[in-house]
């Protein structure tokens, strides 16, 4: 009997994903969830893992915890390696798995426009993988400073390079200068932390385009003042082991983080489809894949130009309202109805946070700035959080490194490299 | 000036040389704690970051914090590669360290008893990088058994076994079992974690053999009731990709677990002295190293049998009781005093805990078992972990834990392996 329901397969766990099998819970359907880590990860927050602030397992959670009350969902841990769409299966790592309708929410990862090649000396940080090796990158360059007799080793040690001036570069640079001018700065003998510099490179005219020009302005000084260099049109011409090649000359950096651009998973591939510059798939109003209405593309996979003409952003809101839409119109469908509206993205807001100081916020009308902002952003994301234990420990984590100006997390937890490899 | 004042060179940051290092916090001498690691880890509680309770920043915190405020002392990230002990100087793999005087604190590691190539199959706890190690092998297990279709490998894959019944085993034997039958119950749609064994394998007639035969028996017990398997007087005889071959038999089982045997790290070697069968060094009874004045050697890096003619075990009280000797010692020395009693060891006591249901302690006539002993473990552990963060977050995680039976820290963060490897 079981086997006559029909097979709805979500192909990722992020925030689409895992609304659209929420959406689907009370449908008469087999939902099976594939993803190639055991967990969902809370992206907004993984800077604060990478920057030593919180644990790993503060910002992730099992899915098959999140779904384990969910009686029609079953969750398996498998890498998908491409989609018969003809014979309605993906294969993965670990066989086949049939399906009647797919859900591709396989998310984005670093763009590094072409030079690839970049990604060993500039790590991006889309999983826990990248955030801890972020970690262990930043922790050692002080250490490594401290052994080291000369002068130049100790000021590129010393030196970390941002590349890109959105929310994730912001937040990155922010935390790195709190790292520098306080959680660090009693703990060395032959280096002063304080000396560190910290430089946040955008390629536009501006940080955070997605704010006003007051509140990026508003953000440049605040990391300014927090002992940020920021250099706007500037562009990477080069990463190496050393640092990298701006327009405007050499910066010798043994830490370089890519904050610059990010690319679609390879949906677009297994589906042979067409895609927006960042690979992503061009959907249908109902977000299906051209030609394929039973598979639907969610998330960062998928590219939307919303009803004014403005492309729907790639962050969690978009993705979970995504998700929400798939998933009730397929449970629409098999309990016979058809309330195939298009999809319309409602934009919420934007949040944005500089290290330990402030915050800026645009909800609408709402626009808050410094402690205010720092408040507000802090209260959302500890609501977002899944699990009332993630709630509580990231709080009371948050409430006592304010007050003692700690870092929790400061772990290497694999052997150290020599300095210039990551 | 400063380069006038005594070298006192530590190497190893665990319970034995922090201690020593505090105890010369006062002394006029220059200190340097040389560790591989940049942090401390809480080892009696490494198990439950295998077992995925706590994260491993709730048990490691960072050397340099920890020594901040102590102006004397400087902390290096380095791993020593040997001593030369006419030139008085370590060689590292960051470049020379001169010593004048030398405390040797670099524990010990996991002994396959001459079958080195175990390793690769069975792997032991002893650093954080093991626990996680473990923590994805225990978690891999259940995910694999939940897309696997053949009973064979189902029944292998949910096979655990635990070599060795001292602390170490049974506290992982025990938390295993909570895993399998509370954590993760009702998470699986294909597989019922309660069917998953739980085997643990000592050498000798009975378990924790530190304990009285009754607590022994009372522990056994308890672990039976919690669904594993005790065998005991059954010896390992070979290790490999599928399981353990023991004397009784062959064990089919895809997670072997290393608790048996400890060796020194290899400052022997480096001193080219005189060591016992786990190749610690035969120490003075003022735990200087035969022949080497200059030199000490503490914790589990050194054998030495009390003024009773009894061993002093590897455990954490001991190796803080000598490095608190040997720090007090020198610092004397410098003074100008001369008050080198030989070093006495204090047994405080026994404790070890069995899942979430009881634990044992043996502490003079004080002896406990049951709910009652639990709480003296848990209150003991946190009072004796560093930090007033870890304390509070240690002790939130296990009262929530112990209400909703969970595990917070249940991420698999490295990439899939296939079945039988690690």
């Amino acid at each position: 009997m079981a086997d006559q329901r029909p097979k709805i397969v979500i192909v990722g766990a992020g925030f689409g994903g895992l609304e659209a099998a929420k959406a689907l819970r009370r449908a008469p359907a087999d939902i099976t969830i594939v993803d190639r880590q055991n967990h969902h990860c809370f992206q907004p927050l993984l800077y604060q893992v990478a920057t030593a602030a919180l644990s790993p397992a503060d910002v992730a959670w099992p899915i098959r915890h999140i779904l384990r009350s969910q009686k029609n969902a079953t969750v398996l841990m498998a890498t998908v390696e491409g989609i018969d769409t003809t014979g309605k299966r993906l294969w993965t790592d670990f066989g086949e798995v049939p399906y009647d309708t797919l859900i591709i929410a396989t998310g984005a990862t670093h763009s590094y426009f072409g030079h690839g090649d970049w990604a060993a000396f500039a790590p991006g940080l889309k999983r826990i993988e990248d955030a801890t090796r972020i970690r262990r990158s930043i922790l050692i360059a002080f250490e490594q400073a401290e052994i080291m007799a000369n002068p130049d080793d100790q000021r590129r040690l010393l030196t970390f390079a941002i590349v890109g001036g959105g929310a994730t570069g912001v937040e990155m640079a922010g935390a790195i200068a709190d790292i520098a001018r306080q959680t660090l700065a009693m703990d060395f003998r032959r280096i002063d932390p304080r000396n560190a510099r910290i430089v946040l490179i955008e390629a536009g005219p501006r940080l955070l385009p997605a704010f006003s020009p007051a509140q990026s302005d508003y953000v440049r000084t605040t990391l300014m003042q927090a002992g940020v260099t920021v250099m706007t049109d500037t562009l990477v011409t080069k990463c190496d082991a050393g640092g990298v090649d701006l327009n405007s000359g050499r910066l010798d950096a043994a830490t370089v983080i890519w904050a610059a651009g990010v690319v679609a998973s390879p949906a677009a591939i297994w589906l042979n489809a067409p895609t927006d510059r960042a690979g992503r798939i061009k959907v249908e109003p109902d977000l299906s894949a051209p030609g394929h209405p039973d598979i639907f593309v969610i998330g960062d996979a998928a590219a939307l130009v919303d009803g004014k003409g403005k492309p729907v952003p790639g962050i969690a809101p978009a993705a979970k309202q995504m998700g929400h839409y798939v998933g009730k119109l397929i449970a629409a469908r098999l309990a016979g109805r058809a309330p195939d509206k298009p999809f319309r993205y409602r934009h919420l807001g934007d949040l944005a946070t500089i290290g330990r100081r402030a915050a800026v916020v645009s909800f609408g009308r709402l626009k808050l700035s410094g402690f205010l902002g720092w408040l507000f952003w802090s209260v959302a994301h500890v609501y977002f959080l899944i699990g009332l234990r993630n709630r509580f420990i990231v709080a009371f984590i948050w409430a006592f490194d304010y007050l003692t100006f700690q870092r929790g997390a400061r772990l290497i937890t694999e052997p150290a490299k020599k300095p210039g490899t990551l």
